[in-house]
């Protein structure tokens, strides 16, 4: 099912970030209204993802997996927006990575129809979402098991369905997440494996390093999993012809792509790789990691121009009550705040300024209430109650979850779309 | 228009925390359903609500405020639940609060009419939206103001708009928020309210003592805004009969009723408190305000019960990976986690505990990534994976952010019901 082919979806218009609607508009009829940010016609606080950052940053990790000779499962849940994932998988990548089977239900409902769900599928109720989708045999779907007791509850699960579980052994490290630790743990999952043979079918290796903080430790993590996956294949245990190995957030996916990428296990191997913030990337902790990715990964420099920062927050100086304190008109209701603060990146002063200025480094948000920043500006800083400033953010998965719908914008500011997101 | 006119809308199903939906099912049908959280009939995690608890909280404050003779507009961004603002107009509530202006239209769409919007309104798209809704004679809206520049701005866009805004005047503290910090300020924006005769109209003040930290400093705060309320009535300067005086976050509304209560202004005059919190209350921040509540305030002490934690999150064990160590399945898109992580209240081990138990003391969150919690356990905790966790919370607002729905139970954990949430 393609994109298109939901045009009709009606806009959830209570809500914020928009402009004024026509009556029963459409998300798809937004990019028609002729809105633009710096005229106001958008009431602000407004989230807007910068669309030739988009683009680009689409088509640089299409380039970065191709080189490799890796595919992208990109994680949804950092904007849980079928729009979005339908753009990623025009840009090559093979399906959605989700973490829940209601994140499951939502995509397949607008249109996804291939997935990896990285994490156990837990409990009687998410295990029927599954099993409902999987009566459509479009529907693709594997997830991840790391306990003999999860393992047996699915099979007892998809046995009753009449059904088959495609799943993924996931390996983790001590003091980390989820995952096996160790051999006895292993031995016990793929015991309760082979005791649901119509039911469960093992078809590949999975793992999350990103619990890890140093490449070294990570390297060593993934060749031991490299190691298990070898064994695994040599055992036969893989009942599918290609074997799926899967690893990789956000931050170390140049890591995971140079130790998975060309290994030879004798039978066909497919590594997907599920970073989720490069599609819209941020000016925190993800400009963090890819500026160790620039300076370390090979690919990444041959390739010049990094990942650019798409997502931006748009808000109003509410108050300026007194000397060195703007009151700005963005909270925790709006952006994340728990990798760093948005981060002032645009100053414009509607009817006056010709074009935004670029904000000088001493404006800088010090502290976030529910609805309000605080932000401390020198004495003399030239800003008005009524300006507008654009901010820059860390963290794009807590950011997106705090809005129904993002506008799509063009270098000059003019609305061309916008784009749903489904917590 | 009553909440009851919306029997028909359309539930947006493509989201976390409910069960298998009829097709076209609103959500005034769930209630209908017969799902019972305790037979894992909804995906988890799931946010619910306990009535019991919510009625207790709502009756508990409808009476505090009658007691102290003064109005309740409780703060709806909060939940920003039309469902859960009606209940609250049923139990006495004069209006809503809001922060924003979408969070007005939001509320206006679903049959709320009389808002007190407790910011101020700025923004030519905004203002646009007050502005349409005060085409409805039934719109009751006043807003705050604390600078010149925005009253002007208010000024010209509801002159050219042939309206009257209904303005309230508001102070602050030094080192706070917005709102008046000393006399100039104070006579520079009345001024400015004088240049818009037409448009605007001054019918009360307001303030927000919960940027302080020391009762003493509160009171201080309330009694000189007491002293410039009576001097501006004094003076002629409000332009309604009925004065309104409005104060108080959930942390200090009692001393904020004990201050700003039985008034003499020589006018009528209309105190509005506005607590938000109060309605779900938590076992965090909400708790330990509640705690100092009890121990001073005389008429909490004598109305006994205080209020009750009603919102709480469902959610599975995921992993057990390693002694010690629960993997859970709620995380930073599920629950507020910027004043105290969710507490572990009860466990249920689907088809065998008869009913759920209180958790132990020793089973405590200890930090959360965006989809998993890490529980802290003893080596020899009785707990598998699939069991499932009910959490307290602590902030309720950046709770209800993460949710669309958030379900109604008694308590044996039946669905008897589901609110939305409009952000």
């Amino acid at each position: 099912m393609a994109e298109n082919e939901f045009h009709g979806t009606p806009l959830h218009g209570e809500t914020k970030g928009l402009g004024e609607l026509p009556t029963a508009c459409s998300r798809q009829q937004i990019g028609t209204l002729g809105w633009n940010i710096l005229r106001e016609d958008v009431s602000l606080p407004a989230a807007v993802l910068r669309s030739p950052c988009i683009e680009h940053n689409l088509q640089w990790m299409q380039q970065f997996m191709q080189r490799y000779g890796v595919a992208l499962a990109p994680h949804g849940k950092t904007t849980m927006s079928p729009s979005l994932f339908h753009m990623q998988l025009a840009h090559g990548a093979w399906g959605i990575t989700l973490a829940t089977a209601p994140q499951v239900n939502a995509a397949y409902q607008h249109g996804i129809r291939r997935f990896l769900l990285a994490n156990q599928l837990v409990g009687k109720a998410n295990m029927a979402i599954i099993s409902r989708l999987q009566q459509d045999p479009d529907f693709s779907f594997c997830c991840i098991v790391d306990s003999a007791s999860n393992i047996d509850a699915l099979g007892r699960h998809f046995s009753q369905a009449g059904q088959t579980l495609r799943i993924l052994l996931e390996y983790g490290v001590a003091g980390g997440r989820t995952g096996l630790r160790d051999s006895v743990q292993e031995s016990a999952a793929l015991q309760a494996i082979a005791r649901w043979p119509q039911a469960l079918k093992l078809i590949g290796i999975e793992i999350y390093e990103g619990v890890l903080q140093q490449e070294a430790d990570i390297r060593q993590f993934l060749r031991h999993v490299v190691e298990r996956t070898r064994h695994h294949a040599a055992q036969g245990l893989f009942h599918e012809e290609k074997v799926i190995l899967s690893g990789a957030g956000s931050a170390w996916y140049d890591v995971v792509a140079d130790e998975f990428s060309g290994l030879d296990l004798g039978q066909p191997l497919l590594v997907l790789l599920r970073p989720g913030c490069y599609l819209t990337h941020d000016v925190g902790i993800y400009q963090h990691a890819e500026q160790r990715i620039h300076a370390n990964n090979p690919v990444a420099r041959e390739m010049g121009r990094s990942l650019q920062p798409a997502l931006q927050l748009w808000a109003y100086v509410q108050s300026l009550p007194e000397s060195g304190r703007a009151i700005i008109g963005l909270g925790k209701r709006d952006a994340a705040f728990d990798a760093g603060l948005p981060q002032p990146a645009l100053h414009f002063r509607p009817g006056q300024s010709a074009t935004p200025h670029r904000t000088p480094a001493d404006w800088q948000l010090t502290a976030m209430m529910d609805q309000h920043a605080f932000m401390q500006i020198p004495p003399d800083a030239d800003l008005q109650v009524g300006d507008m400033l654009a901010f820059d953010i860390s963290h794009p998965c807590l950011t997106f979850d705090k809005w129904r719908y993002l506008l799509l914008v063009d270098d000059a500011l003019n609305v061309n779309g916008a784009v749903e997101t489904l917590f």
